[in-house]
């Protein structure tokens, strides 16, 4: 299995993504501000595994302190920062922060500076395992509905399955969310190959997904980010799963842009389209996808690519970063928790009160 | 206006346009073997405009003639042969070559040298002067009809207007075919912003069309190909027109790959999406799109670009050049003679008869 990131004998070593695919570099530190260095870089990224990074960076930073007991909390107040400070924008790294913060505000009081740090220390890996443990059930989930669903093609045949960007191993440490699904499904031979499209502007599709493909022997094909209609058309693809940035009470869902284009062309020609996404995802308090907020990135994504200037540096570019796929568009959202299908504003809503 | 190729003075011109948007290189040129270079190299592209740099350069080595009339037939045999040779799949490079062989053919026995060179100089012209002329007449019957179907609109606002690939002076010699329409309807101030999709693999989108609208002073934004779903989800976008390499009899339409995505998309939010193209596109013998090959390009195409390397080496590619677009999701084929609209197969098929 990829080794994206860990964390042994005090030391992070994690999987240097600006490299991939043609590089696999791995470096290995003891030195806090070296791993902020990497949340900063982009060097480590996907929003589950910059949580995980973030957590064994507050470790790193603590593992640093020489100071007496009554010095730590004002060390841990401005270690916490600089780490928070290093992706403003990744909620789960705030998520991570919170999380370590809830530890020692419950046991600095009554704990020895030692026994507080084994806490933390556990509470990091706990976060870490979290992931992992999410990624498992959103795969076991996924691979059952998609037996459900499918399984008048599985009578006769494996399925090929299209997905976009990058929501495996490299983003999430575990097995993935939507990548996870579709491992899982290989494992259990459902699948015949996999369609990645490339995901422009920043490729995350040609490039991550790929190489993770490649890494487990999985057999796929990678394809421009037009082409999956066609490939539809003409029988090519059984149906699609994506990752989520954040779901609404009625299934509209944020995700890397294209994703709507693939939804609607899959819709369209009667094929399942699903998210694979964990709950913490999900944000009942937004009504529907038009309340999403849109980031618009830097016109040089598209006019550029790793350097080399491919358009007029003066060719005005509309980038959007995200876009929204109304939930009537997709066959299902698989969780963590369950797959939701049918009515997303009940079927939401009544998981988040589980 | 771009003058992307020209004829005077037994000189030819073009815009090498293998340097643009970053550089825009005139070359001019006596010699036939520079002529076939810069068309072997893609320095002069776009079909039509092949056909026309095609007929030139026949001319140029016509000029270079130095024998007897007795030794001009086998000259002008080799002569077209290796320029037949230059880009063995352009079918408007052959087209052109046959209109000055039947030239030769009907005028050889009768005329002097002189006389049959001239005619031939004269059919050469008339070849380019018959695209720009094709360009003014989809021109035309395009704002026609989008006035037709758009009147709801534009009592109100202009319209913002999609297209995908390089359909200009720089493929068709004129305005162009789909942005031939997109000029006049400019010029006649029906259009509010022109939104151009990248084209991935060759971005033709991103480099040939911006620069294009750059020139003409068109308030124009260029995207990622995947975006254009969630422009149209958002109201960003009017209509789509695209130009076409092959029409089936029942209006199935072959173009550059992303053309079905962007029309399903556009028939998905109950948007028009056109084809312009000249009738010489239209092939009734075919009754369908899945009668129509589609040419499978080379995997780099997609794992570098511009000569830097950005997926893996050994990542397998689907690299369709073109894609289908059923005719149903169009709501018009805009040709030279005539706006064909409703039912394609009467309508192609009179449209042919005439």
């Amino acid at each position: 299995m990829i080794d994206a990131i860990s964390f042994n004998d005090s030391t992070l070593r994690y999987l240097d993504q600006r490299y991939l695919p043609l590089r696999e570099e791995y470096v290995s530190t003891r030195n806090y501000e070296e791993a902020i260095e990497a949340i900063k870089t982009l060097a480590v990224r996907g929003a589950p595994l910059i949580g995980v990074a973030a957590a064994y960076t507050i470790i790193l930073g603590i593992n640093s302190f020489q100071g007496t007991k009554e010095e730590f909390p004002s060390f841990f107040k401005s270690l916490v920062a600089e780490v928070e400070a290093s992706r403003p924008t990744a909620v789960n790294l705030f998520f991570a922060a919170a999380r370590l913060k809830k530890v020692y505000a419950e046991n600095y009081e009554t704990d020895t500076i030692e026994a507080l740090f084994a806490k933390m220390n556990t509470a990091a890996r706990k976060i870490h395992d979290d992931e992992i443990a999410n990624c498992d059930a959103m795969s076991r989930h996924g691979v059952d509905q998609i037996k459900i669903d499918l399984a008048h093609i599985l009578k006769t045949r494996k399925l090929n399955v299209l997905t976009h960007c990058n929501t495996g191993t490299l983003a999430c440490c575990g097995t993935g969310s939507a990548l996870g699904v579709i491992r899982l499904a290989w494992q259990e031979g459902l699948i015949e190959r996999v369609i990645t499209s490339e995901s422009r502007p920043l490729l995350q599709g040609l490039r991550l997904t790929a190489w993770e493909l490649e890494h487990d022997g999985i057999p796929f094909v990678s394809i421009s980010d037009s082409s999956s209609a066609f490939l539809m058309q003409r029988g090519m693809i059984d149906f699609g799963i994506v990752g989520a940035d954040r779901i609404a009470a009625n299934g509209d869902t944020a995700n890397k842009i294209g994703t709507c284009a693939h939804a609607i062309s899959a819709y369209h020609h009667n094929l399942p389209f699903y998210i694979a996404a964990p709950v913490s995802t999900i944000d009942i308090t937004i009504p529907d996808g038009t309340h999403i907020p849109i980031e618009e990135r830097n016109a040089d994504e598209l006019r550029t690519i790793f350097g080399t200037q491919v358009a007029s540096p003066t060719t005005p570019v509309l980038n959007y970063a995200f876009d929204v796929t109304p939930g009537k568009y997709l066959r299902g959202i698989i969780t963590d928790k369950e797959a939701v299908v049918g009515n997303y504003i009940t079927g939401l809503a009544a998981l988040m009160e589980e």
